[in-house]
């Protein structure tokens, strides 16, 4: 069947996505020998193929059957309990979990399935979402699909700007416009790579409470501190019941097992799950009856603090790195996280980081355009850097290969070009902006690995 | 947070949902001593636990990394050319599978996904589906979802009625309608039990030509036929690529891996992979790995064949058992599976299955009203029982407890009520109804084990 006969076939959603377009990109960035810091992949080296490999036999002799029939698709009530000691042991001062219940939990195909779900149940056509500028595209996907409009909210090094949040909303109500959704990444945001302050969060969870919102907190690197101590997360602050706190194993496990788990008042779990037996009826019983095993033997904490140690590493070879290569002249700006798996650059605002990303691929090198992750279209000269995956090696080579194609951008640019200042649109946007550039950059994470 | 606070927040697919119903039902039937053919869970017994349990070490160590880190959407290329092999190999004549690549392929996180992104790539606000009158309710709640009106066709023991079928599609045609796609499960419907005919196969792709459908061919028992040989599949005889053929795990294998397969066109497959990637990334990788092994192991034959002899012992201790309980004079029919896991019951037109299913449950009995199957809310005498659960003994038992039910239903109704016929009303449906009733059912399909 060929495309265009395909084409009357198609829903108002499948017309919008231009796949053309995207495979041509994929065959330029397909190369083995291209260094990629797009992807969010975590590294193999983390996975405990030994442990898994050790339990297995046991496993499926003593839970071959819960792990192999149809589950319920709350999730598996053990894995649940287990989630639930986790949380209260590993709460900080200021949190509180010990009210939860398996009731408050939903296992997820992955919290991907949290941001989708949360989208279904709570958002429709020309609702508005409030998010960060920038917001981690997969979020931006799900919430667009269900028609919603996007509010994007400017971040600095202490998150997102809560005075220009509260001013947002006094706008929008002004107009008329009554934001259902708050989406939050508290911790090591992606792409930001910033967290949230304490103040801000209590902040953010009293002007949630005045213009009545529900809060998602997306919460898949808050294990992954390196520096610093954790603060209370929104989940644990939250005392109206608004808080949908989304966490995956993809992180801290393995992401190809698939789960993730959302926390929330009981009645908002009873919403997402009645919008998850449709689509997939349950999460893969094996992969939940193997992290709960893998839980029960108690081999989850030395698991994470492996992980933390190795990306603190990297971590720390990426600024070493971005310190050494990058000359201050330029103008270029990056945040320095405290956790998670990234890092994010602000080139001069003359720079176009499309135009870079061309250059960096000739030279064998990749990223993520930052201008993805805004909801608005703006963020032209922006671009996001995965320290997860690539080596050590590898990372100084590819931050030096991208000084190089910065430093000759520079030399290149005429003065006056330099000079020309962008301005950033701060609309309410619809959503196909955002889906577009989220199916492009899926598809693009997926295959520059 | 308290119900009718929450319901400010919900979208309207939300509030559609009665969930306090539900509760209740559940409440009724979610009790350990009912014997339960409602639900469509496999039996156990042929579950390959040690299989799995001997294969798994060794899996780990030499695909460990496959099996823990993020896969392509499309799913993993060596089970996709396991799934080739197997189609090849099993092919019959009249169909060819030669032409396969793994780009006709697409991996599901189980099938019911199928269902979903098939609706999602093709389906908008008031398109039309044409399907089974019964049909299987997960279909029709995840076409519905996408805003389509349903069309249902009434079956005969042959399969769906494509007489009916076109001067269906002429009448709407008439209308200025013309539905997008076809919906049919041609072997072993669920629920009907009834196999689709080799002349209306042909017939009926004609028809789907003519009128310019895709079709969904639904296929998930294909490989459990009991009796007879089997017929070509609709994408075996399909010229056109107009065909998605849905294929599963759950019924062959193991239902908690949530594995199914698309067979389709490459451009149908782009679609519905694009589709796919916003919602859950990739299919449990971890799964997948471990299907691949287990089909390269060469293990799948013997499993099928496990299966089989099981299941068929069970469809005729069910046969055996209506045919000896259910007095021919109450005029209940049921239809006669050659393979699958289902039988479909029509009682007269007098009696209601609901109140039959009240009385069954307090004789520790439960099945699922035919009523939920039907698009247009008709088949109020109807219900469908599952054969592949329950042991031998038990189906016994309950079949002789359903009919202690209706006899005592005869026995009681006046004569005058019992000749009052019912019409079936045959209109085009919104989704509400079929969402609903699909809600209803998962859950209850769920509990009642």
């Amino acid at each position: 069947m060929d495309t265009d006969y395909l084409r009357r076939f198609l829903s108002d959603t499948s017309k919008s996505r231009k796949r053309n377009e995207i495979r041509e990109l994929l065959k330029l960035i397909a190369k083995p020998d291209i260094i990629s810091l797009a992807g969010g992949l975590p590294s193999p080296e983390t996975f405990p193929v030994d442990e898994l490999a050790e339990m297995m036999p046991t496993l499926l002799e003593q839970h071959g059957i819960a792990a192999l029939q149809y589950g319920i698709t709350e999730g598996d009530i053990g894995l649940r309990e287990e989630l639930i000691r986790l949380m209260i042991e590993s709460a900080v001062e200021g949190e509180s979990y010990s009210y939860l219940t398996t009731a408050h939990i939903l296992i997820l195909s992955g919290s991907q399935q949290g941001r989708v779900l949360s989208g279904r149940a709570f958002l429709g056509k020309d609702d508005v979402v409030v998010c960060g500028l920038p917001s981690y595209l997969g979020a931006l996907g799900a919430f667009s699909a269900c028609g919603a409009r996007m509010s994007g909210i400017p971040l600095d090094d202490e998150g997102m700007r809560t005075d220009l949040l509260e001013q947002r909303l006094v706008d929008l109500r002004r107009k008329g416009v009554r934001p259902k959704l708050l989406y939050v990444v508290p911790d090591f945001q992606n792409p930001g790579g910033v967290t949230l302050s304490i103040e801000r969060r209590h902040e953010l969870l009293s002007i949630a409470r005045e213009f009545d919102m529900l809060v998602v907190e997306d919460s898949p690197y808050r294990q992954l501190r390196y520096v610093g101590e954790s603060m209370p997360g929104l989940g644990g602050l939250d005392r109206d019941g608004r808080v949908i706190s989304l966490y995956t194993f993809s992180k801290i496990l393995a992401p190809g097992l698939r789960v993730g788990w959302a926390v929330a008042d009981p009645e908002i779990i009873a919403q997402l799950n009645m919008a998850k037996q449709p689509v997939d009826v349950c999460t893969s019983c094996l992969s939940q009856v193997v992290i709960r095993e893998y839980i029960k033997a108690g081999h989850l904490p030395a698991q994470i603090q492996r992980i933390r140690d190795l990306y603190s590493v990297k971590l720390k070879t990426m600024l070493d790195a971005l310190d050494e290569r990058f000359d201050p002249a330029w103008g270029v700006r990056w945040t320095r996280p405290e956790g998670g798996l990234f890092l994010w650059v602000t080139l001069p605002d003359w720079m176009q980081a499309t135009d870079l990303f061309q250059r960096a691929l000739e030279k064998k090198m990749a990223f993520v355009r930052g201008q993805a992750f805004h909801c608005d279209g703006s963020g032209h000269n922006t671009l996001r850097l995965n320290f997860s995956y690539a080596g050590v090696e590898q990372i100084r080579t590819a931050v030096e290969r991208l000084a190089d194609c910065i430093g000759a951008m520079v030399r290149e640019a005429p003065r006056e070009s330099r000079a020309a200042m962008k301005e950033r649109p701060l609309e309410l946007v619809t959503g196909d902006h955002a889906l577009e550039q989220f199916s492009w950059n899926l598809a693009l994470s997926e295959v520059v690995k």
